[in-house]
């Protein structure tokens, strides 16, 4: 069977099932946006990759700097849903011969905008010769174990929010991996599953339901997106990296009573049996088929 | 300046010097096997990546069994070179579309092989299309304390040893990373420095001359290699994956007298001011050009 067919979601299924872990330090192998492994009393391991290809994830007249502050930016994206500090880094470069030190350079200085930002290292690496650029970089994060966030969790009644406006000019190289919002979260409200929205948010939102076994209730009206874009193309178009979690109904409440502007209450969770559901502005239920970003 | 020009370990000079470690928990960043990271009292953690491009590293007609054995291998001996276990480890995979889920799965079963051996955990990873077929596996080690060996330990008058024999037919594909050997080892020796031989005998050796600022003589009468191939060939062709090591006389001796077999003396380190000589089978030095295996 061609993997064009089975997608990268039916691939990564079959993955899945060749993996048993053995290990009793994994609290969760495949499956969710980090690796998560028993460290010590207090702490959980995070552990995370992403790979961006030239010509696939990016076009070769973006700018170095942007391709590396973006490829930084998704694995770091990562770490901060599950409510996790980045720490360590390593990346490997694949580059053509012709290209320039001063072009690696500029994907260094598009690292090191987030290494500074964030106070994580690049602790090393591997570089290989390529006809396209790749850049995959693995991040180590940490998360204290009372504060960790899963896909899992969403239980019926919690309130569904994401971080920021959907659908912007160019997010998919100038958004904010969510490093600092993740943290907030976790220290101060029960947070009961979460996210990023790198697949689109319908997508990731039904990797939650799935693994949570529930299902969601959506208002168009409460989704802050931008009007220049259809609003179909919000619901599926990956790449934002804005957060997407969910919390008790009195756990929403008090974060709205922050009033810190950047967490948009946008439906809520229900029993699996009703699936997804999309309530429109003149609230007509309007049904939903997820698409989502495809490798393949 | 084109990368080209200034060849792999130039290019990692150049990165090397935008870092500043600033996090006193990193011991190792860029420059070793492995970057090392203070964990605990006992521990530290070992964290390491290697890429493999097809056309590149391997051509297209070898099987994705062996591929991904290499892939997997290659990244466990950097582990083995600081005498640690491996535990978790990410893969990301670049695939074209035309790929088949028998192939995926053939490459995975190639990972399996090291798995079931030394007992680790693939946790993760990313799927990306991509024309050629690539694989970049990032791992999680960790070493004792008292057991790291680094490249910049080397002392005058240790002898230099290798295990195994150079040189031998697809030794690309089919090597043992030595992970068992590195913590033999460093359980039962005082190592005082040690690297594995993936860009060539030579190439390797002077990153552990550089580091430890000494030189070294080699005895051509005591490498062992395969004499279908050019003892030049050996000197510096890459891809052994054996370990290379250096410890004081009296440990040598020790080691010796354990009759392993698998651990040759190659040689001595002596003062900087030596640089590297080879002393041939006539006992003639003979001058040594290192090349090693150059990606640009």
């Amino acid at each position: 069977m061609r993997i064009s067919k089975l997608g990268e979601f039916g691939l990564l299924e079959r993955i899945k099932k060749l993996m048993k872990h053995k290990d009793p330090l994994v609290v969760k192998g495949i499956g969710d946006d980090c690796a998560v492994i028993d460290l010590d009393k207090k702490r959980y391991i995070l552990f995370s990759c992403d790979m961006l290809i030239e010509d696939v994830d990016f076009r070769e007249n973006i700018s170095p700097y942007l391709i590396g502050r973006k490829a930084m930016g998704m694995v770091l994206s990562d770490v901060a849903s599950k409510g996790g500090l980045p720490k360590y880094t390593l990346v490997s470069l694949g580059l053509s011969k012709n290209k320039t030190l001063d072009f690696v350079k500029k994907i260094y200085q598009g690292f090191m905008y987030w290494v500074k930002r964030f106070n994580f290292e690049i602790v090393g690496g591997d570089i290989s010769r390529a006809e396209k650029l790749i850049i995959d970089i693995s991040v180590l994060g940490f998360v204290e174990k009372k504060n960790l966030v899963l896909r899992n969790g969403a239980k019926v009644n919690d309130i569904i929010f994401i971080t920021g406006k959907l659908g912007r000019k160019d997010k998919h190289l100038y958004f904010l991996p969510r490093i600092e919002e993740g943290r907030y979260l976790v220290n101060n409200f029960r947070i009961n599953s979460m996210i990023d929205i790198s697949d689109g948010l319908l997508q990731d939102l039904s990797h939650i339901l799935q693994q949570s076994k529930v299902g969601a209730v959506l208002y168009k009206n409460l989704i802050p997106y931008d009007k220049k874009i259809n609003f179909d193309e919000v619901l599926n178009q990956g790449e934002e990296y804005e957060l997407l979690f969910t919390l008790p109904p009195k756990e929403a409440r008090r974060l709205l009573s922050m009033k810190r502007g950047v967490y948009h209450g946008i439906g809520q969770i229900v029993s699996s049996d009703y699936g997804v559901r999309l309530i429109d502005e003149n609230f007509q239920e309007r049904k939903i088929k997820i698409r989502g970003f495809r490798h393949f």
